[in-house]
């Protein structure tokens, strides 16, 4: 956002006037980290789902986004998405470590990873550790661990893009003296298509139905959110690396496992986006750092990138 | 201690006076839950730790053992062990399905698994799960479901009495979003000697070993308890056995996979257990159940075989 208003400010203080107006956005709720859905305000702006519906979502103290949005005095009273849009780009700190890993100051985004979020349940039987012998145990983790090693031994199978992650697990009664009587898990999986992605979902899936009927314990496997993989459109990811190449900077194409907003504004308009390496590729963290050369780099490429499509 | 108090109602009901003195031990809190050490009365008598080390546990909410008998007017005054037992027997819940299973009404307790308790913690990286790429990852999460699968096949291959469990599971920082960065998880293995449990220890510290070479993960592994396995004595075995055939009751020779207060008193004197079926092997739930023909089968058993002992 902060980047969009260097934009607009430069073309002020040069006394340039575009073809096609210019807007500074800044979405409401795209983190998602209080309320969901994220990538709210875009969503919303391009009908992923209705106002009504974003509006409902509460925290978890039971407050809703309308209430809160009103006694900030932030609600507005003009219809999202009431005017089209010509093209969409957005800069954002890659977030990840392929820049920083590679020397390149500008990642030319080619599209978002489809994304796959699942919650993964083996139900087991709870029982004392010591008296209980092998053969009797239905040991919930056990079959848990197989499947927490398959989303990311599938995720290698189909690289370069393709990822998977547990990154949360609760173990019942998570006792040292229990055996694991029930093990919930989520499994994320991404890759650059969606039949990638959905391939890597069916093999964990295959595996979850092998180890119920081998050992007879329940598993069930319940989507939390599946976004589509999206690729941007050539025209702005060719802005992208043409405005890196005239102003010097390093570049290489990049994609990007994160949601952003622009995967919504690209069911509008052709979209882009531009990405700057952040150290260690750390981001939501209060160590989140880029250097202030790459922030100018990533602004200076929006400023041209924007220009290019806004005098076209 | 109910078993206990019905042997010697029952010997006064019959008159019976015995060579030896009976006497009834109620050991303050064997379980541990809110204090640790476990076996904390029968350790203390035994003098496998000191009274004042006993007397300085303290709770979650600091409050001391010492200070919580007192309030309730049980710290009492005699001196713990200060007096020679000849012999010691205790019954008990199976905890375990193994009775159930065979349909037998006794077991014949032969002695207590070998414990070792550890807490593993495998750090790696954390970082979002979107943009970091399989190669660029330090996932801790997929190093430790190694070692908690080893935790079990080591198990497997050491039986009949080989147990392991992982009962315990924290994933930092727990998001769906997020590399889980540090794992911690309870290592529980268990086996008929001390040089069997010891083999699985040390077959999962190797792999430990293995896997911190080959993925530059720091992986500790921390002691929590250990107790040595335990044969009980032959005479008191045989007395319960003995018991048990002249009785009618069906009986099998058995492992105690949990810790019991035997354990402790094994040390000073003579020590034998005897074990009733419980419901689907179930204990420390609100679901324990056994049934009771089963209790007066137990407490029938011990009768006979304290009286064997007492009348020596």
């Amino acid at each position: 956002m902060l980047a969009g208003l260097e934009v607009v400010r430069t073309l002020n203080d040069h006394g340039i006037e575009t073809e096609a107006p210019i807007e500074v956005a800044f979405w409401t709720n795209e983190e998602g980290s209080r309320f969901v859905p994220v990538m709210m305000g875009s969503g919303v702006f391009a009908k992923a789902f209705s106002l009504e519906h974003a509006y409902a979502a509460t925290d978890t103290e039971g407050k809703t986004v309308k209430a809160e949005l009103a006694s900030i005095g932030y609600l507005g009273e003009q219809e999202p998405g009431d005017h089209p849009i010509g093209a969409y780009f957005e800069t954002h700190i890659e977030q990840g470590p392929v820049l920083e890993d590679n020397g390149i100051t500008i990642g030319v985004v080619q599209g978002v990873l489809g994304i796959r979020w699942f919650d993964c349940t083996v139900t087991g039987m709870e029982a004392h550790a010591g008296p209980t012998p092998m053969a009797l145990r239905k040991d919930a983790l056990q079959v848990a661990t197989q499947l927490m090693q398959e989303v990311v031994a599938s995720a290698l199978r189909h690289g370069p893009h393709g990822r998977g992650t547990v990154g949360m697990v609760q173990v019942h009664p998570n006792s040292r003296n229990v055996i694991p009587g029930r093990v919930t898990f989520s499994m994320d999986m991404r890759n650059a298509t969606d039949a990638l992605v959905d391939q890597q979902v069916t093999e964990v899936k295959t595996l979850a139905a092998k180890l119920a009927a081998d050992t007879g314990m329940r598993i069930d496997i319940v989507q939390v959110s599946s976004y589509a993989a999206i690729g941007f459109h050539d025209e702005c990811i060719d802005a992208v690396a043409r405005a890196s190449q005239k102003l010097g900077y390093s570049s290489m194409p990049v994609v990007s496992g994160a949601g952003h907003d622009a995967i919504y504004m690209a069911r509008l308009a052709p979209s882009g986006m531009i990405f700057i390496p952040c150290k260690d590729g750390i981001s939501h963290n209060e160590v989140e750092d880029a250097q202030p050369e790459h922030i100018t780099a990533g602004c200076n490429v929006l400023l041209h990138a924007m220009l290019e499509r806004a005098m076209a």
